[in-house]
């Protein structure tokens, strides 16, 4: 590197593994951690019990799906980086911060589905803002890389690729399940499964499977 | 590679490195919290409970082995990939969801144990249920591996091998565990233990390694 | 390696994935562990509950920031290392006993915040030795891979540079808000959450971004 | 490799890379569970409560530190490593497992320092022999790689080396302090505190830095 370049690029740029295996690693432990706040509840014979906790089993694929679309996304986007700079390693601690607190709402969803009215809406919009906020910083992600030139030339992850096409209508189906959920929170919850699916199945690869091409 | 083969392999193929640290994570963490649930309790001296309590020790040993057993078998799976592709990835993720899950039906049993029978026969179901559907999705990923050209040519990992003529017995001895738990729990309890000694244990090795040909 | 070389390094030296491997897992699970601890407690309504809950989230974006900092300068130290040697092995333990720890003091802090002027006297002082102690580990940690040459040549990561540049503010605001917090322990938090702001923010990457100049 | 060569080695060797990050998983995960029980508990002012908790810190502190030392030894093993096989991956994981459970006897050992006698007789007891277990499957594994040529040529890791020396002190000490733990249960804990301090202090580096030779 001459110094010109060296001037050019002040910021020395990082190697990104160590940032793969920490948001590996708490991108893993949140979605395990989810599994604790599952719990049966009288009253009700064993059966009539395992039962009526459908919504936490609801709840937990929800919060399990976005995840798992936000560590696939995320993948797609690290497979991508050539390096990382100081800004982004921050960014994706913010990203991780997002992420780290949705067992917090999911728990509040679990125990509002049992709870008064108003406990539901209460659930069902803080839930809402949490799957908006982590989308918005994956984006926030994979626009300051593409600006800082962070990632390698003549690269296109298909995940990624398929996450940003998605972006707009998740970001809509959020807040029209934030707003719905100040009245019905039962909708709001089903939204959020529509979003999570729709955000996890691959479509094109899908499509692409079945007519045979792949 | 030339336009040829890149249109006759549309879907671009990922690094697997992320993929096995997260999985590992999920994992690693799934067989850690096992540990949560076990607890003694009244009544009895202490070493009277402490003893009283083998049910938990079983149960924990029982979800122990079979993600242990998941693991090697998976670990030796990634160890003959190559490449993953988008739904591979997806479909690891439900393998995961049901390894994530596990805590709950070990902890459902455990409580189980010290409640009525009714209690005992829906865990000894569920927790069938469970064990049944991790076994299920493995094989699907070793099949969707095989069949999309994942895998590195002329490779056979010794896990995955054993794993692969395990499968129908092993599916064989959770059906009827499920269903032998409907009728006798205890049973069934007993049946799912000698299914995951039956799965950690490489037979194949060990009889090599006493005949000295290892 | 001549035999001389030999002799002046007796210690051998070690590879140093694992360590960061293993580091990146309790950094991950300390920081994610953290969201355990949040909850809503009466009086109120849901709402209110929700709001009236401010001083955990206060306490859990403290301790985030922190940790978060903490692998930022960690990540920087490691990405300068060209290899470890048993006692920085042993070191860097006793610095993730001090983050693994975070987590109590933290819980001390939220429940504190609920209970008489004597609890938050308390738990403002523990949580600021904590965090004391995690920055001298850390920097600890950087003169001992320095004095004993473990580092790369001509190196220098910004991240480190940075914390480095940040260490006698941060003990010096540590201190302030620990002696603060026997007296009025709401001042110490707002204390420690400028110091975990100040520590988190890359000022010279900003400023740099903003100029224009990366 | 000729035919020759692989019939004489049959078992197909495996990529230790996952076999690091799934044991690194579950020691980071275990050692950074150990924080959830450390508690306060009335009586007393919250300065007396914090002190009065001191024993629920020794347990804390001496599980830490065997984990960490069995990482120390861990890691200088699988440094040692060339390849795994089978019989190794079942051997690692039997040792994962009395890593993964220590967090239990650890939690007899908080709560039944604040009961009864019996309690802490069947607290020390059982912590003991978690201990045990733990040094001689760390033992047993490395005798395997040993007697399998599982090893690099001509490799000798300065930890594994002083683990191995420490052993049969390691095992008098916790047999002592089993027995001790049947009349004297706060004996045994202190016994287990000096065996933690001695497996984790690296004597041979620390002699070598203090005379100047490092």
């Amino acid at each position: 590197m001459t110094s010109d370049e060296a001037s050019s690029r002040p910021t020395r740029t990082l190697d990104k593994g160590r940032m793969e295996g920490f948001s590996d690693g708490v991108l893993a432990f949140a979605i395990t951690l989810l599994v604790v706040d599952i719990a049966l509840r009288p009253p009700g014979s064993p059966t009539q019990q395992f039962f009526h906790a459908w919504p936490s089993y609801v709840a937990y694929l929800v919060s399990f799906l976005t995840i798992g679309a936000a560590w696939i996304a995320h993948h797609g986007l690290t497979d991508e980086l050539d390096r990382v700079d100081p800004v982004f390693l921050r960014l994706n601690l913010l990203f991780l911060l997002a992420i780290a607190l949705l067992p917090f709402p999911t728990r509040l969803m679990v125990q509002g589905l049992e709870k008064s009215a108003d406990w539901q809406r209460l659930a069902a919009v803080v839930y809402g803002i949490n799957l908006l906020v982590i989308r918005i910083l994956l984006t926030a992600l994979t626009t300051y890389a593409r600006s800082r030139h962070l990632r390698k030339p003549d690269v296109a992850d298909p995940d990624l690729e398929e996450a940003r096409k998605k972006f707009y209508y998740a970001i809509a189906g959020y807040l029209l399940a934030i707003v719905i959920g100040l009245v019905v929170p039962e909708f709001a919850i089903i939204l959020y499964f529509v979003v999570a699916v729709f955000l996890f199945v691959p479509f094109r690869a899908v499509v692409r499977a079945i007519s045979g091409r792949g």
